[in-house]
C-alpha cells in the first residue's frame, strides 16, 4: 500500500482543473497512440518475464552462475540498481549483482579483479547499441576474461537491445542471447523492460509483483483513481519559475539509488526547449533522510524560497531494531529516544522535518509506503513515470527525447578522431 | 599540482572589483580575529596529528585492530568519508574504515553483522555531543558488543567532541581517551581537525601531506597568489538570482563523497536570512562523470538557464588502462576510442561536455588536478572552504551557523516526549 499526501501552498483554481483535464486527455492519446510504451509494460513484459526464465532454466552455465555483471550506463542500468538496491537486503540464495557503468579505471579495475568469469554471466544493455562507455568497457570484459565467442563463452553473455541496433547484429552473427527493448520505451522508462526484468529475474527478484504493483498503480490512474498525480503535475508546473527545484527526500538508505534514478527521470524528461522555444524544466535534487538533513535542510528552511520538497518514507523496515534503553551518563538529554524501535526514529525525523518545512510555508508532499514491497516498488516507479509524462505535458515539452546530449557525443568523437584531445 | 579555469559569461566591472578587495579584507579579518578556526587548521592540527599516532603507539589494542568505525553524521563523517573514499583505492595493509551514520535498522543491522569487536576501535564524533543519531547508535553498538567500561572495553573506544560537552564529560568520567575539536570550528568545516585527523591518521593515511597541503592553499590564498577564488565567488554571488545552482561535475567515481561533502558545505553555510532578513543562498548539487552525464546533462543544456556548472577532473589516475584494440563486427563505429587509456576516456567526455555547456553561452568553470596525492586533496578541500567563506562575505550572512535545523530538532523531541509521533 502506498499512502499519498499534498501539503501545497495554493488551492486549485478553475485553470488548474482545465490544466488537469487537458494533461489527463493527452496522456491517455500518449498511452493510445503508444507515444510511449512504458504505461503497460506491467502486463506487456510478462512475456519477456517468461522467456527469460526459461532460457535461464535452460541455460546451464546460467544455472551455475552466482554473479549476474550488468555493463551499462543512465538508463541502462539506473533502474535495475534502484531495485537490486533495495531488494538485495531482504533476499537469500541467490545471485549477487554488480554494476560496471563509469570509464573509471579504478573503479572498473577493481570490480573486475573481484569477478570469476566460470560464475558470472555478463548482461551488456544499451538501447542504441552504440553508446561509447558500455562498448568500451565490453571490450575490456572481453580481453581481462579472454572470452571467445566458442559455445561455453557465448553461455554467458546476454544483451538488451533495441531491434536491428549494432550490439543486436552482433549478437545475432555470433549466436549470443539478445533481448529487445520496445522500440517506443525510451532508456529512463525502461527499467519494466527487458532492461530491468532480465537481469533482476535471473537474478531471483520477484519481478512479477513489481510488474504487477506497475500495472495495478496504471490502471487506477487512468481509471481517475489516483487524482493527486494531477495535482501535484499541476502545482509543480503552475509554479515552476518560483519553485522550480524539487528536492526528494528519502528516509532509507536503501532508496538512494532510486533518489538516482528519479534525479535521471526528471532531469532528462523535463529540461527542454519548449513547444514556444523557451527553456524550461524541473531540476531534481535527491538525498537521503536522515542523514541529509545534516547537510540539506538548512538551506531548504533559510534559502531561497525556489524549491519544494517531496518526502518519502517506509512505515516497517520489518526489523524492530530497537534504541537500547541505556542511559549513558552526562548525556541523558539523549533518553528520550530509548525504547523506541531505530525505523521510529527515522521516521519521527522525517514527520519533524516535514512539519518544520510547513510551518515555513514551504510546499511539500509526502509518500508512504507500508513496507518495502515489490508491489509498492513496482506502484512507486509507475506512479514516478505517469507523473514525469503529466509535468512534460504542462510544460509543453517533449517528454521522451533528449535532443541536448547529442553535441557533445560530436565533440568527444572529434577530439579522438581528429585528434584533438 | 591544482589548475583552476574560469569560463564566466560575464567580466570583471568596478563594482566587482570592490566587492572582492571588501570579501578579502573582511576573511582576513575573520581569519585574524578566529571567527572560525579552519583558516589554519593545516598547520593547527599538527599537534593532533602526533597526540592521534602517539596514542595510537601506545594503545595495544589500536596495534593489533583492523577495522576503524566511525559514528557520526553530517559534519562528524562526511570529510572523513570523502578522504577513505578517495585513498583506500592507493593504500595497502592498513586498516579498514566503516562509517555508521544514518539511524537505518537495515544498514545498522548487516554493518554490525560485518564487525569483529576484537578488531575493531569505535570512534564516536559529535562536536555537540548531544547528536541523537550517532548517540542511540552508540548505545546500540555497546548493547550489541556488550561493552562495558573495564580497562580493556575503553582502550577501543575514542571520541571527539566539544571540550565539556556531554559526550566529552562521559568520556573524561570512565577515562575513554577523548580529542577536543575547537570550539571555532563548525561540523562542515572541521574534516581537517581532531574529527578527520585522528581516525584517518590511525587508519594509515598520510594525514600529513594533507595537512601541508591544505595550508599552502590558504596561505598562498592570503598572499593573493589564488584570486581566482575571489572571482568566482564574485560571479556566482553576483549572479544569485540568474544562476542560483551550482552543479559540481567530478570525473571520477572516487570522488563522490567529496562532492557530499561539497554539497553540505555549500548548502548548510550560505542558505540563509542575510543581514537584511532576505532568505539567501546558493543551490548545490553533486553528480558524477561521465556516469550522470547520462542523467543531468540534458537538464543543464536545455532546461532553465539557472546553473553554473564547477568541472573536477583528474589528469592523472595512475593505473593505465587501455581500452582494448578490439573491433566488434557490426560496432566498428565505437572503435574510434580504442587504444586509449580508459583515463583519456573518461577525461575527454569531461572536455567535450565543457565545451558543450560553454557553446551553450552557460558560466563554468573547472578545477584539474595532476594526480590524487594528498596535497592535492588537502588543497581542493581548504579552496572549496575558502571558496565558501568568500560567498558568504558576500552574501552578507552568517557563514558558520545553522538556525534553521533547529524547529526540526524541537518537534522531534517532542514527538517522542510527549508521545506525539
Amino acid at each position: 500500500m502506498l499512502h499519498f499526501e499534498n501539503d501545497f501552498q495554493s488551492k486549485n483554481d478553475e485553470q488548474t482543473e482545465k490544466m488537469m483535464q487537458d494533461a489527463y486527455e493527452k496522456i491517455l492519446l500518449e498511452k493510445k497512440e503508444g507515444v510511449s510504451g512504458y504505461f503497460t509494460l506491467g502486463r506487456d513484459s510478462l512475456p519477456i518475464l517468461d522467456d527469460a526464465l526459461v532460457y535461464a532454466q535452460s541455460n546451464a552455465f546460467i544455472q551455475q552462475s552466482d554473479t549476474i555483471v550488468v555493463i551499462g550506463i543512465g538508463g541502462s542500468s539506473l533502474g535495475t540498481k534502484a531495485i537490486d538496491s533495495i531488494f538485495r537486503h531482504y533476499r537469500k540464495g541467490s545471485k549477487k549483482m554488480l554494476f560496471l557503468e563509469n570509464p573509471d579505471e579504478i573503479d572498473l579495475s577493481e570490480k573486475l579483479a573481484t569477478i570469476k568469469k566460470e560464475k558470472t554471466l555478463f548482461v551488456v544493455v544499451s538501447k542504441s547499441g552504440s553508446t561509447i562507455e558500455p562498448l568500451s568497457i565490453f571490450k575490456e570484459v572481453i580481453q581481462y576474461f579472454a572470452i571467445d565467442y566458442t559455445e561455453d563463452d557465448r553461455q554467458q553473455i546476454i544483451t538488451i537491445t533495441d531491434k536491428n541496433s549494432p550490439l543486436h547484429k552482433f549478437s545475432d552473427y555470433y549466436g549470443i542471447k539478445s533481448f529487445p527493448i520496445p522500440s517506443n520505451v525510451g532508456g529512463r522508462f525502461s527499467v519494466l523492460s527487458a532492461v530491468g526484468v532480465v537481469p533482476l529475474s535471473i537474478a531471483g527478484y520477484d519481478i512479477k509483483s513489481i510488474l504487477e504493483g506497475a500495472s495495478a498503480m496504471s490502471e487506477r490512474f487512468f481509471a481517475k483513481k489516483e487524482n493527486h498525480l494531477l495535482q501535484k503535475a499541476a502545482f509543480l508546473t503552475r509554479h515552476k519559475d518560483k519553485t522550480p527545484i524539487n528536492v526528494l527526500f528519502s528516509y532509507a538508505n536503501c532508496l538512494e539509488d532510486f533518489t538516482k534514478w528519479y534525479v535521471q527521470l526528471w532531469g532528462e524528461s523535463l529540461g527542454k526547449i519548449d513547444k514556444n522555444g523557451n527553456h524550461t524544466g524541473l531540476t531534481p535534487v535527491g538525498h537521503i533522510g536522515s542523514t541529509d538533513q545534516h547537510s540539506f535542510l538548512q538551506l531548504i528552511m533559510q534559502g531561497p524560497r525556489d524549491k519544494t520538497v517531496t518526502f518519502i518514507k517506509v512505515t516497517n523496515f520489518k526489523k524492530d531494531l530497537k534504541i537500547p534503553d541505556i542511559s549513558l551518563k552526562f548525556i541523558e538529554a539523549a533518553d528520550y529516544v530509548n525504547g523506541y524501535t531505530f525505523n521510529e526514529l527515522i521516521n519521527g525525523e522525517c514527520e519533524a522535518t516535514k512539519e518544520s518545512i510547513i510551518n515555513e510555508g514551504i510546499s511539500v508532499d509526502a509518500i508512504t509506503l507500508d513496507s518495502f514491497h515489490e508491489k509498492n516498488i513496482g506502484a512507486l516507479i509507475m506512479y514516478y513515470e505517469l507523473l514525469t509524462s503529466l509535468c512534460g505535458i504542462m510544460l509543453n515539452v517533449n517528454t521522451y527525447d533528449q535532443p541536448g546530449v547529442e553535441t557533445g557525443k560530436r565533440i568527444l568523437k572529434n577530439r579522438f578522431t581528429k585528434n584533438e584531445r
